[in-house]
């Protein structure tokens, strides 16, 4: 089979696709969230609920059945097709600690590359009933409304960070981290997509991500840039038994500023 | 007129006039959001929007109307009756600049103290439909539901913070925010009304609260203490032109262990 260039009516379906998976993932959440949610305890010591898996498995099949090729990429499962051209990428739940505390912040992760390029990207947060999505050539979207990021702005920075953690795990950049809390001080720390969902909308002004596993990032950089920001990778390491990657992302000015207080 | 002794009958009808006021914020709020909110710049750099007028007034115009002998200090306007035993305490919308860039962690604050001791307090979400309340001698609520924090965990601390610019504005105590990034390095930021609601359901283990006003911390001690957590204040302090406050609170076991990170 040659492989099939994704041209506009192939990204338009893939990107309806993409939506109906998130619609899956919210399906299996609210489920879950309904009958309560237990967590337990991975060996690295964070938290898995029955949630992850069951999203992650109903997404995987989903794909299987209509996009019997493609690749998945997910962090609680192997790697399916990992030589496939397209790969979907998935955190069925970013966030796992604040959905089994009952904090709404959390959301699922799900992006789809395409020989490495992302192709499109959807963070869906069931309890905040809001939706980010993008997909290449077709703009970012805020459920229906297309989302523009300002150009520049003389406000303040609004900035949300990793916590401390991030920037000590696997690798010790905490001098990172406080350099940059008392060069930018009004930060807000939330979860990963959350912060990546309030730079697409504009309504954080940049987001500086440290030592993230290539799924907590597999949407954010479509959406920022189909919305006009900018998205750096600014470390790109082999650590912890995998690759680690850390980002600064938003409006153009502001990652240039944010860039400038990290070597 | 003699004063009225708060006995069980007078707390519970107070505690149902708190939540019809909850109930008239959110809906000038919500009406503020249909109508789409915007920003403009106070004195001292901060944002404020008629949605933060609009509730207080109405909130005040309530009260008068009610419970014309009680006393009322709001964010936005001078306090009426100051020597009453009776004080309303307003934050009417905590997290404006949230409000104003649509991320949805805002919330009103409202609380109600007997001769300087706190009698009630409720924190309302209306973009989360959250809403947390209690009132003394009679637990403290997360809509209906009864909310009980734990003794003591042994789980890796679960920790809310004020960003570094709270730490340093009026007095620099950013050593402080320094050291409690160090040490309790899994830690959150958000607005003040959030954590606090957070800490009172048991969804993080401990906050600490850095040179706060009154009216940031008006329902949060009777929250917390009513859900059978502790809360001490740590610092009182007269800088900026008023009484400032710092805060932690939470887990018993928790607040010592943070409490300890703090000369």
């Amino acid at each position: 089979v040659a492989d099939t260039v994704p041209d506009g009516t192939l990204i338009a379906s893939l990107h309806e696709a993409a939506l109906d998976l998130a619609d899956e993932a919210r399906a299996v959440i609210g489920a879950a969230l309904a009958a309560g949610v237990r967590g337990e305890r991975k060996e690295d010591g964070t938290f898995v609920t029955p949630a992850d898996r069951d999203v992650e498995q109903r997404l995987r099949a989903r794909i299987v059945e209509r996009f019997p090729d493609h690749g998945v990429l997910g962090e609680e499962f192997p790697p399916l097709h990992p030589e496939a051209d397209y790969q979907w990428i998935l955190d069925p739940v970013d966030g796992t600690e604040e959905l089994v505390a009952g904090i709404p912040t959390f959301g699922s992760i799900i992006g789809l590359h395409h020989r490495g390029r992302p192709l499109l990207g959807v963070l869906d947060f069931p309890a905040l009933d809001f939706r980010v999505h993008a997909a290449r050539g077709r703009g970012c979207f805020r459920d229906g409304a297309r989302l523009h990021i300002a150009a520049a702005d003389d406000r303040p920075l609004r900035v949300a960070l990793s916590a401390r953690a991030n920037f000590t795990r696997y690798l010790d950049d905490g001098v990172i981290f406080d350099r940059l809390t008392r060069a930018l001080p009004n930060h807000r720390i939330y979860r990963s997509c959350l912060a990546q969902a309030l730079a697409a909308t504009g309504s954080v002004d940049v987001v500086v991500e440290w030592h993230d596993r290539l799924w907590d990032l597999a949407a954010v950089e479509i959406l920022i840039t189909e919305a006009g920001g900018e998205y750096r990778v600014v470390r790109d390491q082999q650590a912890g038994g995998g690759r680690i990657l850390s980002a600064v992302f938003g409006r153009r000015d502001a990652v240039a500023r944010a860039c400038a207080l990290i070597d």
